[in-house]
């Protein structure tokens, strides 16, 4: 995958006491799986430190987000403790909860977030938004692919198909130590 | 101080690899001070992995919490970094709002955190509420003495007296660099 | 019908004195009816107190939640009473908002009732999320009866056929009473 | 004590079947006491049907708010049961959570309850805000000396003083079985 | 159009002095189109002021609500001064935001906006809300006619079609001011 | 006054048909004093349309907030038009709530106003939070002197002092309409 390459080259050398460049990734992991971690990896490649923003934090147990915030910052965690490549010493992990506001939403960000130079995101939506307050927001390589990938996850699960392959080891773990598969069997039955 | 002596005792060869037990350190960090940097040292002494909770995370611009999150979080990331003697990779810093309703508090950080065995804090409130649900809480190091830090910080800072000396040397540059001094000036003469 | 049976079974010699277990039913009675009736006396026969709760209390005006919690809690009271079967001292009818949170709502129900050893409910959502928390969650007897048979007198309140059957009597007496037929009929034309 | 007698005299002959009035008794009950039981008698005396509204339901916790509305709710429900005098047949207890917005407040309470025909309080403000939507407001008997009881009861909790006098029985057990004694003095050394 | 003739007929003469009926006209203008200015037009013949309520005021970026409140707020203002013909100095616009409890709505609007004698509204939910209050509720002549004009101007936006022609001038100078288009169709792109 | 003349000398010219400014004069105006409208002439004379913003806007019936917004916003539309000098047609009076996150008011502000070049205030906490921003504040001439006549309006309402020379005769008007006085001093009896 030339994603991790290019990861590769940018960060062999870098060096924490030049850190000036940060960056925001911004998603909602549900769940976290290995698009993600070239993501990472490519954005680590790009900024000194990369703030991984767990976005909708405040939801769980719906058929769109099943996992909590804390389960999926542990799903992220494990997953770079375990890969070893992409330096978490340069990284942190923030849940931001959605504001019903829209047109507050990046400020919340703001807020909870230290302050940043690009952001990354899959969405259309989420570029917007950052433009629209003159924020450089760069589309990820996965663009639109995450969104595809998760729900494929999310409905491989319910359907008692393989989705173990589309993830990193720790997050199967971590998603059947919290009796995640039953969780999204559940919910996935929910009318509305 | 004996706090970094206690941390050295028991970091020295602890392992990722090893990783079992997870605490919780709860606080404001309104700032963060060189009282809170000794209890993580203490804390990783007794953890391999410790989630630093950044309370009362929608605050700031108020008299008791000048800060926003962000730039809290940016303190501590930054103090650490550059202390070099806390495990970075060991940590997470996580922002956690406050819930008007104090019996779901502990759910509400549940809900944003990784699954944690311990629970670390410096105010007896905290400590009675994660008691209540059956967790362990122990009492920082500088139980009670924390509060009265910060306090004594935003006072130096309103009446331009030296503060300084009581914060790692990152959190000094980032409160001027925010214009945190004029903030807190502006704000201490706020009626309510 | 085999239920209220069941019930009387149980129920014969009950003595306040002797008061020990409690139960949830969790239902959100829009509007109530007779099988809400027979899960109340069917319930009343394996519990010493039994706690109504009345969900989405914030709810009404709305296609799936017409009537305000007010109108459903008398709703329960005026049938309870009519029937005269049901034992109502054993019986509190306490109304529950939702949380937006879902990891919060079960958290939000222990902060608004007695405390509890069961729960019964109609829908899988409930049980699950009742039984991640430790809670024996019991399937109602009209397990997933329920919503069909509330949205079918819905259906039919809009469309002018008859409801009145499916319910206790004194519901179509308070539903009378304020003009809930031409409310329903107005949200239901509502697009969303 | 004449309020058990002025109920006495109202509430020998109400029989159920003519039930036409509906009161609110409203009050936050930190803790219920005596002087609560007394006026739900005098109330029952005046009104066919009695919905004790626990106020500040979401709030607990807290120096003025140590119990939780489940709790005060379990509080109430057993002291009737206990006490035999009042028909608890003809009662209803609804836990209603405060809104920020003081003039919504009513309509709040107009929502979560059965329609009813006067109020009961303690304090001139609740009474003022349902006089000014032209709803009829009584001056409980107890007028203003609920919350001088309440808090005296609070505070004897604290210091370790005699407390037990001033509530109903299975307030007290209630209250140890949830350890209440160090809770209240717990949070009464919270600053603020 | 007839709509402006027969405002022409009422404020011909109508006079500050002898103002003494207040009427609400209730919409969410995403966007402002010339039918809601004809509106403006009759309703003014009716009433002395009338109180332009900008409702789902919180929404913004998203399909069915583009605009925020001030933008919209900017639309209805600058089409009004640029019209000349509605007289400004008897009209407020004020925002409001929805509450998600429904029945508590009509009351906010109450907190929000001067006393009012009669409701202007395009939608029967609204018009059922009201006269749930006991509020004279009228239907706009454009009765459910608005909603549609909206959609459709915002269904040609997305799909650079002609939608300029549907609404004031100023409205189409302050959209592509704000590069509204563009919102648009990034909006409509989103999935939920 | 001189504040009025500076106003006078400023406005006697100003042409609609040239506005190109926008300004705020944000305020509680609990209650609309003779010094708010001095500043709204002063402000008129600075910019070419005038956003009086009428904040906390969700908050009535306490100490310092007796007035709804509606109640509010009546009364500072009738002192102007009575007042006649300053140009309605100029100015919008647009309510707006806190938002507890005091990072996000400014931008909640943004949200429900036009577009505005510069804002003028009488506290240095709202003069702060706008130049944290970037924009233009200015302090209002009362400065400091609006919260201070305010307060001692609502003293001398509770106390049946003279209060009405402090207030345009609409605004006594409007308060005796409501029984604001009788209000006023129910709530200045109330603890918390």
């Amino acid at each position: 995958m030339e994603i991790s390459k290019i990861y590769l080259k940018y960060s062999v050398d870098s060096s924490i006491s030049l850190l000036t460049t940060n960056g925001l990734f911004i998603g909602r992991f549900q769940p976290f799986h290995k698009g993600h971690l070239a993501t990472i990896k490519f954005a680590l490649g790009m900024v000194d430190q990369l703030v991984i923003v767990v976005g909708s934090a405040q939801k769980s147990h719906e058929p769109r987000n099943p996992f909590t915030a804390g389960e999926r910052i542990r799903m992220i965690k494990e997953s770079l403790d375990a890969d070893g490549e992409a330096d978490v010493r340069r990284i942190l992990i923030i849940p931001v909860p959605d504001i019903d506001v829209h047109s507050l939403w990046t400020h919340q960000v703001d807020m909870l977030v230290p302050k940043y130079d690009v952001v990354f995101a899959n969405d259309l939506f989420t570029l917007m938004l950052f433009r629209e307050q003159g924020v450089k927001a760069i589309e990820a390589p996965l663009y639109r692919r995450d969104e595809m990938v998760a729900t494929e996850i999310r409905k491989r699960m319910a359907a008692e198909e393989n989705w173990e392959d589309l993830v990193p080891k720790p997050v199967s773990k971590v998603i059947k130590e919290i009796n995640g598969i039953e969780r999204v069997k559940a919910i996935s039955q929910k009318i509305c």
